[in-house]
């Protein structure tokens, strides 16, 4: 089995954290926090239990002579403020100083304060701010302010998410239902068509393909064709269907025993939002104070700059209910959780209400964020989202899989510590592409053999595997994402393959895969053991199960540690039955499962 | 009391840290660490007592998939070799995986793991490697290789060294000898004709300024006026004198109550060296190994480039054994101790004999360090050397006191941090210069007020403060040192000041601060307590003890935190006794002591 199709460009090679693409991006990201003050959620335990005594951690860098420090924190729902220890309203604790640290990159010492809060009642929100001074010295806040919080409640992420397998809509692109073709727009941003009623038509399709989770994108109006700029967060953009539409889909989801997640973003929406038209028009609109604006009407936040996209002030009251009463809202609808966009936008403390405000609607939701950040920033979210997309890993399969830029032992040391790295509790739902990149399959020059091999590696993950639509039937790209920055994600979002379009031989692949992933359900938890075999070849323990998987383009031939063992998956249908009491003969980038 | 004399020219800002001046190279440096296999000493205790268990770490980048890791270990004095685990004389300890640490830096895992090894029996040089592999990766060694060794022991820094206050004395440039005249060299490199019967005659000096240590910088045979570049170090270099001289300056101090320290270069030594002649004649000489030929007999390792001044290889028994030998020799004769050159230079496993020699021809013996790296560096000479010079005290002294680029907030920030870091069982004398920089007096554009109230912060912290000759009478430069690179250190090397050309009221106030600090031996020992007053105003308490300092250009009043006390020392005559019940007036630059 050769590569199906050869690309008809070089693809770019990915740029997974843009805001961290080069050593110097790292490198000024590390010394300013060293060198700042700074809390950065330093926080044991990371999402309290009831009664759980909390403890939180300062660090003073070397340009600040701040030797004593104090959280302000309140349990009622109110802002914690303060100055030099002295609350207003909530409490004060002082810090204590527990040690110095010699910093060579910053040239000087940090200081490390600490201070344990009392355990809380159940359901609290329990608030905080931590600042420091000394003598003269002007009083500074840490993290520049920041407000934060936690939920105190024993609410784990639901058991049901260990055997998730999600299937991610891109709605306007999957299917416009029976009687409607696709549109021909213009160009890749405009209109395909996909409606809601087209996805619950299709759900066969989703179904024997045996996931049990969707993802769609945005279904709120919006004046876009993927959504993330809407103007309401409590209806259906009309080209996508109605409510009643998500209605049924939700229940002929649920009557599958499938779930539907909505993707949320909290961080900012459409220019055209009611509330900031009123706010550019008026300036003693109640909704001036959901933006901030630096200079009105004409300056105020948005993300990343982008003029239409208006940030939205959560530390305002009334804005940030706003958004968690839509959570609620389409939670009480059935819905079963959400992706949430651009998680790292909000106020720390946001997350905190989003928590409380999720589980109360719905205790067995899921939630989880697209935080394009390393691991120790993603880790912040626990206790406020189920967890994270797992954005280092989808480096690692892209760089092991489809680029080849990472050999076997790179990989296998990388997962083993990915894997140490991150507690148990903590979602880590694992993908090869998305809409924001280039289609794994376009990245691996059309290679459908790596494709194979690296969703073999990422459906024995722990992590919940999300199949991006069409990977599973041979869906590529016609162009490159150029993720240079002249971006055109569009590119891979082209409408879903049906009919004789597909490849049928990898959409039996993915079925048996998925399948095998259900049948196996450690493989969702539980232990991972990578094991050190030869140049080359990947190789790890998941419980009873050893996945064997050979990254270069020769055969290889091995003696595996421990001997022998059944064949119970392989990457390709031509690879037999192989002498497994002795060697394992493996064809160039195939994988396979003993156990 | 204005400024005394105007320098005719802008002196140079310091670069101490030569290697580590700039942000690039120190980020260089820690990347490169946190990148690599690496064990840096990581080692606690640092310095074991007999029967101590010692635990010892080993961090491996993300670059390496490394996920074994072993201690080579022998305590017969054999080296510790191994592969994979299995020793070759002596032993081997797994180590264990104990964590894994995101790093953003370099991008990727950083895998920690730890062994302990057992306890030792008294008076054991232990020596250890260590390694890291896994599958069919190549095993690594960690830091390049590196052979560590500790001396155990219980043979804490001698207490007297706590009282000890030195005086450094370049030896060819502090005092002929009745009936010789200086001579007239050439140039500032030249001889001017100091001599170690010179040092006899002046002890008087010495002795009334209350200094009761020297440190005179090396005095073996060398071709050179500073002697860092010695031929034989069992000689005294004729120029200086002879060995009877080196007696008689001994007897003369020791029934003073002073101690005398010799500069002693382990590193390397002059091209002129009999072995290394013999080394580059023949190729067959034994003296071949006590030098690392690159291309033999042109190419070796040398002191940072320099062909003159070839580097000894100290892992090679006999040359080790030589330079233990020379330093037991001297310390027989009678030398209390030394001042080691360029500490950093040797294998870290050179220390743990040096030790161990030192103290057994000299139990009493002080030793300390020239170690131009940042305390973490420092600190791994803990139980191979007493201590370190205190370049980093160093810096903030000139930034703080001489330049005045650094704000009372942020030195007493720094000394509090300083202090908390170090043991306080780590030697660390204090100095406001040496023969390697522009004196403090010419930094400080010849502000008299700025070298009192930095000698006074010197009296006052716990490390033994060392006096650099002339200091004490006024002794400055004419033309800068330019630390640029282009170096010409010998600036700070003019000849001492006799007679008229002492400024006497300086003298008598270093008398006045030796003897107060030798009046409160506390002083050299214990708490540093940084007081927060007010900006420019540095203050702290030392036990009873508490000094003050503006260091502002304006006068200060303020009422100092508990109170009141009795004037003990004060850095100007003028500063007459304040009403120091309600309020201390303090003149520009000036400080005092209150207990």
């Amino acid at each position: 089995m050769a590569a199906s199709k050869a690309n008809p460009q070089q693809p770019t090679n990915d740029f997974v954290f843009g805001t961290l693409a080069t050593d110097e991006l790292r490198t000024n990201l590390v010394r300013t926090r060293r060198a700042g003050v700074t809390h950065l959620q330093a926080r044991r335990p990371r999402d309290p239990l009831p009664g759980q005594p909390i403890e939180l951690e300062l660090t003073v860098g070397p340009a600040y002579p701040l030797e004593q420090a104090w959280v302000y924190w309140t349990n009622d729902g109110c802002d914690p403020a303060g100055s030099l220890g002295q609350a207003q309203g909530g409490q004060a604790t002082p810090m204590q100083v527990t040690g110095v640290e010699w910093d060579t990159q910053v040239w000087g010492y940090v200081r490390h304060f600490r201070a344990t809060l009392p355990g809380q009642a159940d359901g609290t929100v329990l608030r905080y701010r931590i600042s420091a001074a000394w003598g003269s010295q002007a009083e500074m806040w840490a993290d520049g302010g920041a407000f934060y919080a936690c939920y105190i409640a024993d609410d784990p992420t639901p058991a049901w998410t260990r055997q998730a397998v999600v299937y991610q809509i891109f709605v306007d692109r999957f299917f416009p239902g029976q009687g409607s073709d696709w549109k021909q727009p213009d160009g890749p941003a405009g209109f395909y068509g996909g409606t809601l009623r087209g996805i619950t038509e299709k759900l066969d399709h989703i179904s024997e393909l045996g996931a049990n989770v969707l993802w769609l994108t945005p279904v709120f109006p919006s004046p876009s064709h993927h959504g993330y700029d809407a103007t309401d967060y409590f209806e259906i953009e009309p080209r996508l269907g109605s409510k009643q539409d998500l209605q049924q889909l939700l229940a002929a989801a649920h009557s599958r025993g499938m779930r539907v997640l909505l993707d949320f973003v909290p961080n900012h929406w459409s220019w055209g939002h009611p509330s900031f038209q009123e706010a550019i028009r008026d300036s003693k609109s109640p909704y001036h104070h959901w933006y901030t604006f630096t200079h009105w009407p004409d300056q105020y936040e948005t993300f990343f700059g982008v003029r239409d996209l208006p940030q939205i002030n959560l530390r305002h009251a009334p804005a940030r209910q706003h958004l968690l009463d839509a959570a609620a809202y389409w939670l009480k609808l059935g819905v079963d959780g959400y992706r949430v966009d651009y998680a790292v936008g909000p106020a720390p403390d946001f997350w905190a209400e989003f928590r409380r405000a999720t589980r109360q609607a719905c205790p067995d939701s899921w939630t989880f964020g697209e935080v394009v950040e390393p691991p120790d920033s993603q880790l912040n979210f626990e206790g406020g989202l189920d967890g994270c997309l797992d954005f280092g890993l989808l480096e690692a399969f892209r760089q092991g899989f489809a680029f080849g830029n990472w050999n076997a032992g790179q990989v296998g040391a990388f997962l083993a510590r990915h894997m140490a790295y991150f507690p148990e509790t903590f979602s880590r739902p694992s993908f090869l592409d998305n809409h924001d990149m280039n289609r794994f399959l376009w990245a691996a020059r059309g290679d459908e053999r790596r494709l194979r091999l690296a969703a073999l590696c990422q459906f024995t993950l722990p992590g919940a595997p999300v199949i991006y639509y069409g990977t599973e039937v041979g869906l590529s790209q016609v162009r490159d994402v150029r993720q240079d920055g002249r971006g055109l994600p569009e590119e891979s979002r082209l409408p879903m393959l049906w009919g004789e379009a597909q490849n049928i031989a990898l959409l039996d692949f993915y079925k048996d895969l998925v399948a095998f992933r259900r049948r196996h359900v450690t493989l969702g938890e539980g232990s991972f053991e990578a094991m050190p075999v030869q140049d080359d070849v990947l190789a790890y323990r998941r419980g009873e199960l050893v996945v064997v998987l050979n990254l270069s383009q020769e055969k290889r031939s091995l003696t595996l540690p421990g001997g022998q063992g059944r064949l119970l998956f392989a990457s390709q249908p031509g690879l037999g039955a192989p002498d497994l009491e002795h060697r394992l003969d493996l064809p160039p980038l195939s994988g396979v499962v003993i156990g």
